[in-house]
């Protein structure tokens, strides 16, 4: 039996945030141990809001400590017309009745890497100013991570602008210390995430999950699936693909590369220039997802999840 | 019967600019009305040779003018490893027994259109810098130029750096200027050149054509396909692609797009950003290539041009 | 006796251009062989209709050439403020007479150095859009030049914003060409203009001048002070200074330095960054103007052009 | 009789953070509360000992903290030429016998200021690469600080680049946040602290102080006065001159400005960008030192101090 994996997961949830938390808490092979938040797909308050009531929700018993709410250098950008307004589409979650940790994100980061190194995969959902931060604070965290992995980025085209995708965009850079600092990144962008759609087909596959279903998920995935970009082929549900890297790095190939991240252009700002060719690796980069694998285990974590679902 | 279409090619010959140059010249539906050079696939005085080289080969009547040897601001960069260090492979075409037009390149593009607005066709298979000194120092030749396109840009991923395409790489502040000129610029990029793969079965396709093949073809296209990027699929033969368009539109798909020109990313300079959902279109962008049919016609061009050869 | 000097002289008049070709014209020195115009402190039709007038005005010989109404690269900027909407304040000149050259400023401009290599002196007191695209059409420019030198820049700070004036702003990529090319730019900058103040005591140095004054120098000079930034200390006859370098060097000193131009900043762009300690040279840049030698120049030359006025 | 002012001093030891140290140590008006250290002058590892060692030599109470290492996002630059390797010169003094305060600078500036609301003067005298990470960590600090005052940058010339004064140059981004957040920063760059050079006639004033002299003043300032910037005018004491404005605002001139810093610029990034007419204040920027009553102020604090050397 595979030993069960420690996660930190540093999200903006999110619609996709929310599934990806779900996925890792009903995994058998992740155990997380803690929940960081970061403006992103909404404000801070919102995410972070959205992080404890989920905690609740679900019964997951991880701290959750709230992070920065502004970009490292940058503006804030936020997408409340993909994610709605609070962040969680139509769901209406119950108010959160536990607490913040009392530390900030960043500090609960470092804190957990030194007293656990080499035992904790690392895993950001949002933009990556948090991760960034830490970086700066104390720079021996890439030593102590397990692993690190990342919802962000795109090979080929960006969503939020022809050459950027949300998350590197909205903190390019931190996106770029993130990339730059001493360790490899797991890259899981859009090129993968976009064959990771939620279709009726998919959504089928939860039905009959209970109250995740009828409380979580389909009011999330309907608001969500509403999005002009993704009326065609489906709602993306892209952070749970970087959580999927963690359960099981077979679900998808990834490929070595030099990623940088453009952080001065007039049109390319947030873009993380992908050159499979260098000889001066600091990646992962995720191409290919095994589809039918992917949403098995995905269903198969729901699943789990439903069942511990607290009263 | 199609009028002939008048066409004023500015290009950096290189080996796919001579394809171009001889696909333009056998093709019955053109008329080249000039020739105008550029300093980029190698340096300009080579490519000003190579043109006039080229033109007593092929026994073309257009004029040629020698144009601009340095990018409008930025540094000249060249391509030797790509095209040989003289431009054309190992091609050995005689010294060139004409003699260049008086005027410089632009002089040459303004008289041009100015004479005959609404006739002629611009094709440019090289750096814009040409262009984009034509369009400021006489705005109006966006009035009276037919159509324009170039081969340059890509909508996914460059070539020369993973953002960049050698042409829009090459003279990025030029191509910005030509693509905010007020002309609607056809881009036949790599997204679609790298459909026009000169492989062992299309080679065939010109075997016996007699001098064209064994003084032209063969030498160059001999000498492109050992390059690295080309090895595993066979040379894609860029410039033609945009004669192509010339001679018939509905060999390629084009989709009307905004694309702006990145000029000063510390990763990304020279990337043809490209926004198709805009609703500030400035270009028509190539996707889709009639593999079959852009063989046929260049295989029957071809054969014109060779049976035109001077003795 | 000194031998007359040969100059052209590129400009945007505007006020203080006006005044520069006064200088020029009225000076016993200097033999103007043209005059080209760019779009800058108003619009290319004004400033190309102001040079005209101003010829007729003034009686000059030399051909009036139309050069570039667009910047290089940048969206163009004007400063009617300063100048008024016509770019001579309050001056009224007659209707021009006499025609245009039929030539482009940059043809007027190669064509003139080609003809006298080492003879003619190039001064440039607008936007150096034609000066690079002259340069870019014919690099052998600064080898037949015999001296060049600029009205623009600064070395602390400048006007237009806090880091950049405004003939540099106004097209910073030809003016990064302009101080890249292989000759030295003697750059005559706000730090040595704004000690050339037209001040009620320097005005009084021009009453009783007749026509030059009531016509010219006082509409103009009147509306010009009128600019706040000038109200306090005068206004600064910025572009008469660059032409009294050529009369006589000695008017002002100049340090040796290298001067780079800003083309990408967020807040600097058009900025002269000027390294009075580098070891690779590239410019003269003026420092101290020698202020009364400078008003008796000006004043003998006044007096020259008033008694040249045609009737 | 004034309050004593509760001060926190971030720092990279320097020879002139040495003397701003002292100064501050030494003046009746300042009760320094903390020290805290980044990279800069020299590496953080030297400006942290460095620090230490100067508490222990000058008797100073305060907790000193180490802070980052790194630059928010560009890479690290030194200047050792100037401070010497270990930063203080030929400065001896002895190794450090105290401790670090065992947070992270941040923390030390978030706990401190959050401790004494309204109480506490921050002063930065290195890069603000600290102060950046504080604000992102908790915004609240720009609420709780009394005052906030730094040195560094220009807003004529800059030191380390024509464009650039070193401190702001040595993490542009951390300082573009720091005059970008929600707090009135006083700026007390190069215009300012040029005129504070320790010359000749200066440094005798600090003549016969006994300890502090001998193993502190002259082996930093005979270090110092080398370098070849600083040959002709003596050396400017930069770091006290951001102290002397917490003691004495009156020994300055400040005027309101907005600044911006520069952080993509080919040739001017890190420089303070400072108009002096803007409606959009940020800054307060120092322009005129009281050069008698600074010097005045100076040895009377050293003579404070050196009365208060431990055994």
């Amino acid at each position: 039996m595979t030993p069960v994996k420690k996660v930190l997961i540093d999200c903006d949830p999110g619609i996709d945030d929310a599934l990806a938390l779900t996925l890792a808490h009903g995994s058998p092979e992740l155990d997380v141990v803690g929940v960081t938040t970061v403006g992103g797909n909404v404000e801070l308050a919102h995410t972070t809001d959205n992080a404890l009531r989920l905690r609740d929700f679900l019964g997951m018993s991880a701290p959750v400590a709230r992070g920065s709410g502004q970009p490292l250098v940058a503006e804030p950008v936020n997408a409340p017309a993909v994610h709605g307004v609070a962040g969680l589409g139509e769901a209406q979650l119950p108010a959160a009745r536990t607490e913040l940790d009392r530390r900030h994100a960043v500090q609960l980061i470092i804190d957990a890497l030194a007293a656990a190194p080499g035992e904790i995969g690392l895993v950001a959902t949002g933009p990556l100013t948090n991760i960034a931060l830490a970086l700066r604070t104390e720079p021996r965290i890439t030593e102590w991570v397990a692993e690190f992995t990342i919802m962000g980025g795109a090979y080929t085209r960006g969503n939020r602008t022809p050459a950027a995708e949300f998350n590197v965009l909205a903190d390019p850079h931190a996106a770029a210390v993130v990339f730059d600092a001493d360790w490899t990144t797991t890259m899981v962008g859009l090129d993968l995430t976009h064959q990771a759609r939620a279709t009726a087909a998919v959504r089928e596959r939860f039905a009959g999950l209970g109250r995740l279903e009828t409380e979580l998920l389909n009011p999330c995935l309907d608001f969500y699936g509403k999005h002009p970009s993704y009326r065609e082929l489906g709602p993306a549900i892209h952070d749970a693909c970087a959580v999927a890297h963690l359960i099981d790095p077979s679900l998808m190939t990834t490929v070595p590369a030099r990623v940088d991240v453009e952080t001065q252009g007039r049109f390319t700002t947030g873009m993380t220039v992908t050159d499979f060719g260098s000889n001066d690796l600091n990646a992962l980069v995720a191409t290919e997802l095994d589809v039918e694998r992917f949403w098995t285990t995905l269903a198969a974590a729901f699943q789990n999840a439903e069942a511990q679902l607290p009263a």
